[in-house]
């Protein structure tokens, strides 16, 4: 991006060659927030349409403290062993005020990272055009049609990250510990439903046996959770540190898309629901700035700041007038 | 709700005088999905809005297995023999495929819940009408229109919960455990941005001096992140178990509500963006459902399916659609 620029030709000619140098580039024109290369970006994104979509689109999320990055790092070897070339992107919507993580990043899975067959991305920064994980979206394209087939999306911090990954994803990994009833507690509900394969981590020396126990816990709340017929999710034992379980992970997950009819009716209903999102997302900013008088939203938001108007009626007020 | 319906007059009479019956009934009523409850239910919050706002809003979150339920039994009971009536609600979004928590909830908190001075309201069902916390909302406000003076709203599951709570209370608690390193990792930015008080848990016994240790670190993260110049976070020691520590959290809460001008502004900022919460959720509504053509959508989602479209591109010929 510096110097020279790089054409649309360019672009689309590095990433379909494999080339990481040009496909940092490229996300990195996505993130942007300037038109031109907003309109840049658009293009190149059609050019590589027609070459998306032959990965393993997998999440990864996991409870504090589970092993996440180095279960990342271990498994992403293990791909690469297999004959995969992986990506590894980051979500992370909740920060809303800092673009900092308290651990920096830079020393996570400095192995995996210095591969060859590799491709690591930290999240991108806040103030993403066009809604939350727009750009994760578009940058999992990219890594597609330079040939990376397993995609890892992993969640960053706390917010709505994991339902944002599941909404992205095919396959959806969520790692716990090996002690079932603190782990349960914190989770509860919302993760666990979307999980595919839950993946007791640490299940390793003297924590073998209580994650044993954990495993069988972890199966019967997915089975009371989990709506899908198509699927039952998988609970396994890994340890990360010691590189154990990551072949048994790797075959569930070889198991999970032979599903195919179920793993492309998924990502045609994400398809769509990403099209409502921006469609949504940019009718809110038209409403807000461009549909409603300023002066009459002014008397509005004056009576609900001081009182007069409880929120749900001043609504009504404004729905009226954009009604009109 | 049984037998005789109470009229509009009984709810408000029995929501003023502190009735804990009716202000049970009075938030079904809220949560209820037909059209005649709304209307009713809409027609109390205007003749009680005017005595709402007189309480505490305290959101509270937590770390898995930290012990936030014993914490909020503990703190409430707390406040109560302080002289407050204290209502506790829960906000779970994440919930979008089972109604149900792994752990019954029907065990929790059962001292508080039996107190005279106390009403505890688990997290109303899925599906609410007019966007997510909106229910919550509006049971916080009769909560306080019933005289309860300290309204706990606690985060339940992963998902957007706590994002959603701040934008809902005047302090955020965030309950961390003693050992820094795993609770930092895991749960990193968005969540210590909004934290107003961070309360290191179980710190008693042999865990006494990592807690000091942790508290240490947490206050140099939460110096770190926070942008907020009118309120630098605290960092107390608490065991829920022991009860101890709660009498140090109670003061810095009160030097908390002293800043009245900010706490005033923040409340009259989470109103108006209340009102524009329920305006975006209706306008998508709207135009998914009424303003385009059926037929039109129909082929577009075909187009974008079958990856004939990109989604961003379908959603510029959505847009242009609306805009004729």
């Amino acid at each position: 991006m510096k110097k020279k620029s790089l054409t649309k030709d360019d672009y689309v000619k590095g990433i379909l060659d494999g080339n990481k140098t040009i496909l940092a580039q490229a996300i990195t024109l996505i993130e942007s927030q300037k038109a031109e290369h907003q309109v840049l970006a658009q293009e190149i994104l059609d050019e590589i349409y027609p070459f998306t979509g032959n990965s393993k689109r997998i999440g990864i999320s996991g409870t504090p403290g589970v092993g996440k990055s180095t279960f990342i790092e271990g498994f992403g070897k293990y791909c690469i062993e297999q004959g995969s070339k992986v990506a590894v992107l980051a979500v992370d919507p909740s920060s809303h005020v800092s673009q900092g993580s308290i651990l920096g990043d830079k020393t996570r899975m400095q192995e995996l990272a210095s591969h060859e067959k590799a491709f690591i991305r930290p999240s991108p920064s806040r103030g993403q055009l066009g809604g939350i994980g727009q750009k994760t979206r578009e940058a999992m394209l990219l890594c597609e049609a330079a040939g990376f087939d397993k995609i890892l999306i992993e969640t960053v911090g706390v917010g709505q990250s994991e339902i944002l990954v599941a909404s992205m994803v095919d396959c959806f990994f969520l790692l716990l510990g090996p002690s079932a009833g603190d782990e349960l507690q914190g989770i509860k509900r919302g993760i666990m439903e979307v999980a595919d394969l839950v993946i007791v981590n640490k299940a390793d020396g003297p924590m073998q046996e209580l994650a044993k126990v954990a495993q069988h816990e972890y199966q019967r709340a997915v089975k009371i959770l989990r709506n899908d017929e198509s699927w039952e999710p998988k609970v396994l034992l890994a340890s990360a540190l010691k590189k154990t379980g990551f072949a048994e992970i790797y075959g569930t997950l070889n198991q999970f898309f032979l599903r195919k009819n179920e793993v492309t009716q998924k990502r045609q209903k994400q398809k769509t629901q990403w099209m409502w999102d921006l469609t949504f997302h940019r009718l809110s900013n038209y409403l807000k700035n461009e549909k409603l008088d300023a002066k009459f939203v002014e008397q509005v938001e004056a009576k609900v700041t001081h009182s007069q108007l409880t929120p749900t009626r001043a609504h009504e007020l404004l729905w009226q007038a954009f009604l009109k």
